[in-house]
C-alpha cells in the first residue's frame, strides 16, 4: 500500500477528504499522511509554498506531484531528482479560460465606461465585433491553448506564439524569437500565458510593447515577471497600451504602494485566474498515483531542461 | 429592374454605399432611392423610426424589409399588408452574443470588485467555475439561441425557455406558462431575449424574480418592457437579485432621473447589445431581394399572428 506524503500543510483542510475520496474512486488503497519518515514515502503531493525543501532523503519516492501548474520554483531545487509532475486540473484550465475570455470581452465591449458612469452618459457607440479585434496569445501550453481556442470560438481572430514550433488547427501560429514580433504586431489584445523561464522573463518590454495596435489591452494571468512593470507603466502613460488587467505580480500580494494599484488603466486581480480546486485536482493526483503503481508513464511530467 | 425605397433617412449615410455594393455582389440590378412614387416601389427598406407610416399606397410592393430585429412597432400598423421581414444580421447576432457572454462572465467572475477597488483589497477568493453556475435564457429565437449556445460552450449549464415547445440539442428546454417557473428556479444568471409581445410584457415581475437563486444576476438585452422596473428595483434592494445589467428600457435614452442610473447594483448600457452593421445587413437585404425577384420564399418573414 503506497504511502503518500501530503506536504502542503496550508492546503490540507481542502484535501483531507477530497484526496482519499479520489483515490478510492480510482481503486487505489493508499495511506495519506502529513508527516512521515522520508525513507517510507512513495509519493509527495507538493506546493511550492510548503516547508519541505530537501528532497534528498526521499530515496524511494517515485514522484513529486505538484498542486500548482507553475513549477518554476521547485524545478530549480537541486535536491529534487525524483520525477516532477505539474498539476493540470481541468477546473483550473476552465477557470483560466473564464478569466481570459471574461476580461478580453470586458475590454472588447468597453464595459468599464458603463460600470462606472457617474455622468449618466448615454452614448450608443457600438464596439466592433470580435472578428474585427485581433488577439495574440503568448504561450500555447495547456492553458494558453485552451484560452486561444475559447477566444477563437467567440470569433476573435487569434494568433498564438510559442517558444518551439507548434501547428494547431484553426490557429495562426508563430514561434521563436523571430516569430514574436510578427505575432504581436497589430494585436488589440495581448494575453501572456507562458511559463516562467529565463527565456520568458520580461518578454513584454519597452520594445515588444510598442508592437501591438495603439490602445491595445494586455492581460497577464501567467506569471508576474513576464512583463517589465516599468515598461508597461510607460506604455500605459503614453497611450500605446490602453488597458492592463494583471492577475500575477513579482511580489504577491501586490504591495499597497505599487503604482499598478493607483493607475487608472490597470486592473489588479488577486491571483485568482487559475486556482486549483480540491476535487478535480485530487482526481488528477489519484490518476498519476494509479499510473505510478501500474508502471505506466506519468501524466504532465516536467521536462527539467526546459523548466516546465 | 426593381425599385427599392430606402425609407430610413437617418441610416441612409451608412447604407448609401453599402446597399448598392451588396446588391451588385448578389448579382442584382436595382435602383435604390430615398423618395419615390409609392406605386412604383418594389421593396421598402424600413426602420421603425422612419416617417413612413402609411403602407396602403404601396400596392405593388413585394416586401417591407426591416433594418431592425425587433418589429413590434411596425407589426401593429394596420396599413401594412405586405410581407414583413425582420433583420437577422449575422453581425447583430455576434454582437449580441458578445454582450451576453461578456456581461455573464463579468458577473460570474465578480469583476466589479476588482475594477473599482479603492481600498486596494487583495482577496484571493476564487469564484466557482462556470459549470457550477446555472444560467437561464428566456427566448430561443435567433438571438436567444445563439447566446444560449455560446454560454453552453463556456460550460455554463444552460436552461432555455420559449413560448412554444422547442427541442434543441445540448440545451435543457422549457416552454409555455407552466415551464417558466421550472426554467427560472435556482438560476444564477437570467437573460431576457424575448420579442416584445403582449404575452411577454413584465415577464420578469415580483413573482418570477423571486424564483432565481438569491443574489442572481439579470441581464436584459431584449426589450425594456420584459421587466417590471419597480419589481426589479425591489428585488435588488432586498438582495434577491444581486446585479442587473440592462441595455433596453421603456423610454430611451433612459431619463437622467430614472432610479436605474443611481442604483449601485444596476449597470446601464445604452442600447448597444445588438446593433445592425451596414455591410452585413446590406448582404441580408440583397439576399431577400434576390429571393423576391426569383420567386423564392423570403428569409425571416414575420408571423403577424405571433407578432414576430
Amino acid at each position: 500500500m503506497p504511502l503518500i506524503l501530503f506536504a502542503a500543510p496550508a492546503l490540507w483542510p481542502e484535501y483531507r477528504d477530497a484526496l482519499p475520496r479520489a483515490l478510492a474512486q480510482a481503486g487505489i488503497s493508499a495511506q495519506v499522511v502529513t508527516e512521515a519518515d522520508p525513507h517510507a514515502v512513495d509519493y509527495i503531493v507538493y506546493a511550492p509554498s510548503a516547508p519541505l525543501q530537501d528532497f534528498a532523503p526521499f530515496v524511494r519516492t517515485r514522484a513529486v506531484l505538484s498542486l500548482w501548474a507553475g513549477v518554476e520554483r521547485v524545478v530549480r531545487n537541486p535536491t529534487l531528482t525524483q520525477p516532477l509532475c505539474r498539476m493540470v486540473d481541468p477546473a483550473l484550465t476552465e477557470g483560466m479560460v473564464e478569466w481570459v475570455t471574461g476580461h478580453a470581452l470586458r475590454f472588447h465591449l468597453g464595459m468599464d465606461r458603463h460600470i462606472v458612469n457617474p455622468g449618466r452618459l448615454w452614448d450608443p457607440t457600438t464596439p466592433p465585433i470580435a472578428r474585427e479585434r485581433p488577439v495574440t496569445v503568448l504561450g500555447l501550453g495547456e492553458l494558453g491553448l485552451a484560452a486561444a481556442r475559447a477566444l477563437a470560438a467567440l470569433n476573435f481572430p487569434v494568433r498564438g506564439w510559442s517558444r518551439t514550433e507548434k501547428h494547431i488547427q484553426g490557429l495562426e501560429t508563430y514561434h521563436g524569437e523571430d516569430g514574436l514580433d510578427a505575432a504581436l504586431t497589430g494585436a488589440q489584445i495581448v494575453i501572456t500565458l507562458l511559463p516562467r523561464t529565463p527565456g520568458t522573463d520580461n518578454i513584454l518590454n519597452a520594445r515588444t510593447l510598442a508592437l501591438p495596435a495603439r490602445g491595445a489591452a494586455v492581460l497577464n494571468p501567467g506569471r508576474g515577471p513576464l512583463i517589465d512593470d516599468d515598461a508597461l507603466l510607460a506604455a500605459l502613460d503614453s497611450g500605446q497600451i490602453g488597458q492592463a488587467t494583471l492577475d500575477v505580480f513579482r511580489v504577491e500580494p501586490l504591495p499597497a504602494d505599487h503604482p499598478f494599484w493607483a493607475h487608472p488603466k490597470v486592473t489588479v486581480t488577486p491571483h485568482i485566474a487559475a486556482d486549483t480546486r480540491a476535487d478535480s485536482a485530487s482526481a488528477v493526483l489519484a490518476e498519476n498515483i494509479r499510473r505510478g503503481e501500474a508502471g505506466e508513464p506519468f501524466l504532465h511530467l516536467v521536462d527539467r531542461a526546459r523548466g516546465y
